[in-house]
């Protein structure tokens, strides 16, 4: 019998390859005409998953399917161990801003570059190489698990929750794991302890029955990109605080944590090289706070009028903004919306009429310290990168974990290998190969240290 | 000898004909991949201007042709005029707002649906056809002539002043008339009495270096979509005044002017109808005076981030803008860009980069009422019409009508045949296939009336 972690190396670069199969499905879940490729991303993980020595099963729901994987030979006295990840990737584009194309993965410099490579492709698929290197080592796994692999969680994970509420015996567990989240820095093993929330709003502004001639109508009616403007111009003060009345009103002020933070070894000197500018935000607080424990006011997207090559004088007869909240412990994200379309009414110039529509929310989250649960993900995590455990907060959401706690009444635990700059859900989204390797062994050994 | 108006009567039907060719045309000088369409607009066109009589020659430029016809036959003693026109259409998007395709001209309630039917081809081909039925009925016009169309009038006009200046003794003329203009209401025959001006910028707000996960970097960094909305509301105040300091340091308040504004017989109903909104301006000026007299500030198009389907949580690496001023006299384009440019520079957060970019811009313009020219035109168009004539006012540019008044050192004549609601410049343009009728019989009638 193998060692289990003389395993994993030995097989990296096999797992590579099989990984940068599944990236090459283009598992685009929010378009439409992306549907055969979400079925085969589905389809190629259940099929390895069956590989790894798991039952699997591909569960239709109204929207795209759930892998589910399976385990039950650790016995009653193991603990259940439920691993959450997604197979569908955001959209690519500007696609021109891509180095290599965003679904040919190209390693360059240590850092696997592909659409998915770290969200979540990457960090998914490496929890299906650790459990098959336990498979081929020992035969079995020292803990039970179910695999949970969805494919909605770029578009609001709408028909995971009512899956897993009406699941929920199948899938009682003991504990949560998810591998979709962010280390604090390049070689710092990462613990996340909060997540904030998301409201994802449009915004449509409407004017003249259809485009008009900017020199025959220009000034004698309301533009409505200009109107548009001028709403999310009211979002924010001078300092970066949101402006939207009620907005800010059941913050936790979470001063304990702040202290913490404080000492995060937070790589500054990185983020600005990441980001390519300055560190710019709500006045008072440092940058961590201002991702991980601020709510945001954000514009994702704007079209109005003429956008292509050339100057063409049109007064548009709509405009649009994409705006999205990031909320953070106790903001519920319907609240937010309802603040958010009182604000556009209220404050929408007359001339125009205006519409918010939703597109979709989550709840924040902050992590339970403290459980057996953690300290194994510590040991683990520590003996797999030979470094201290940081405990860092996420800017990001996943709008399921708070869910996942309160449904399957079991604490979850944050534990991703991307690293800052990783480039999730912009262009050149990249992985390091060396996180990869090291995160099948950190899970792997997470295993043994719940199974011990 | 056939009387020549009985002869544009005869004949309208084929005229109508021709027309519908030369719109199928899609001569659109705005886009790189229209290059040969321009080529054979222009070809098409010169063709059609021998066949009326003229002697024509296709003059090449550094970017469009400039397609001329001349006709000397009338002797010394007779004026010369020069009539203009552009056979470059504006680009038609969004396609999928148009009733019928902008290049397959169709006549529905007694309108001619296609791009470039009222700006300008429509106008443009009248006077070819106007020519054409002097020289069929009489073998010759009572003036001299000289039609000039350009291909480049909705790029900017780049090359004709320098066409026109070096050919300054060849074009040579006592009278410039052009038609390109709209009427004040059905039935209302009218000479426009000034034109505003334009200067069209960009404005390029750069943020990250490249786009960024909203959730991972949200608050910590400044948005550029965020900035360009707060540097567009900037431009105005609550009344809808400019506040770009200095914007209207150089406007003439024109208050005799006004005084006849009040008297002109303004379509409010007509207006609210074609434009399906509201009258809505700047505060204290009536809806003729905010169009004709009046300055403004025009977002023309907004694109930042993700603007497809569903929900990217992006946060944009920069966001741009399309602004067109039009200006009045005695307004500045160049001076209006640079306070602009500098408003821009000094309201502009920190943490973004903007650029101002320039892509054209024309001078405002009034007309001088009261010599011969005008005087004919108002007998011609009164006879044509049944009615008196109108004097109004122009919302819209043609920046090389002051220019044409300079370097020729000849009056300009605005008689065009558009009528209010034909959305040039947006989807579903229209022409009045009856104005089209008329105009060429004023056209016709006018050449009679200066020729004595």
């Amino acid at each position: 019998m193998t060692d289990l972690h003389g395993y994993i190396d030995e097989n990296m670069d096999r797992f590579m390859e099989e990984l940068n199969r599944f990236l090459r499905i283009p598992s685009i879940s929010a378009k439409s005409e992306h549907r055969e490729d979400m079925k085969a991303a589905a389809d190629w993980l259940a099929a390895r998953m069956e590989e790894a020595g798991l039952d699997v099963s591909v569960e239709a729901t109204d929207g795209f399917p759930i892998v589910l994987g399976e385990y039950r030979g650790a016995g009653p006295d193991a603990p259940t161990v439920l691993v959450y990840g997604h197979y569908d990737v955001q959209p690519p584009e500007p696609l021109d801003e891509w180095t290599s194309p965003p679904f040919e993965p190209e390693v360059r410099d240590g850092r696997l570059y592909a659409r998915g490579s770290v969200d979540d492709k990457g960090q998914l698929y490496l929890h299906v190489k650790a459990i098959e290197a336990h498979m081929k080592t020992h035969g079995g796994l020292p803990v039970n698990l179910v695999l949970l692999a969805e494919g909605e969680e770029e578009v609001g994970s709408e028909n995971l929750m009512p899956f897993v509420t009406a699941h929920r015996d199948r899938l009682a567990c003991d504990y949560v794991v998810i591998s979709d989240t962010t280390m604090v820095g390049e070689d710092v093993p990462t613990i996340g302890t909060s997540l904030r929330g998301l409201a994802y709003l449009e915004i449509h502004v409407r004017g003249p029955k259809s485009d008009l001639h900017s020199g025959s109508y220009g000034g004698g009616v309301l533009n409505p990109a200009t109107a548009l403007a001028r709403i999310i111009a009211t979002m924010h003060d001078d300092d970066w605080h949101a402006t939207i009345p009620g907005f800010y009103d059941d913050v936790d002020p979470m001063e304990d944590y702040r202290r913490k933070i404080a000492e995060v070894p937070f790589d500054h000197d990185g983020f600005r090289e990441d980001t390519g500018t300055d560190e710019v935000g709500e006045a008072g607080y440092s940058t961590p706070e201002r991702l991980w424990i601020r709510p945001t006011v954000e514009v994702n997207g704007l079209l109005s009028g003429y956008t292509g090559e050339g100057a063409k004088t049109v007064l548009p007869a709509k405009a649009m903004a994409k705006i999205s909240f990031r909320l953070v412990p106790d903001q519920d994200p319907a609240r937010i919306e309802e603040l958010v379309a009182r604000h556009v009414e209220r404050v929408a110039p007359a001339g125009v009429r205006v519409e918010v529509r939703r597109l979709h929310g989550g709840h924040p989250w902050r992590a339970t310290l403290g459980s057996e649960l953690y300290a194994a993900a510590e040991r683990a995590l520590g003996e797999a990168w030979g470094r201290e455990v940081a405990y860092a907060g996420e800017g990001g959401s996943i709008p399921i974990v708070p869910e996942f706690e309160q449904v399957l009444d079991a604490p979850v635990l944050l534990m991703g290998f991307g690293l800052p700059g990783e480039n999730a859900h912009a262009p050149d989204e990249w992985i390091s190969v060396g996180n990869l390797q090291k995160g099948t062994h950190a899970v792997a050994r997470l295993w043994t240290e719940l199974g011990g």
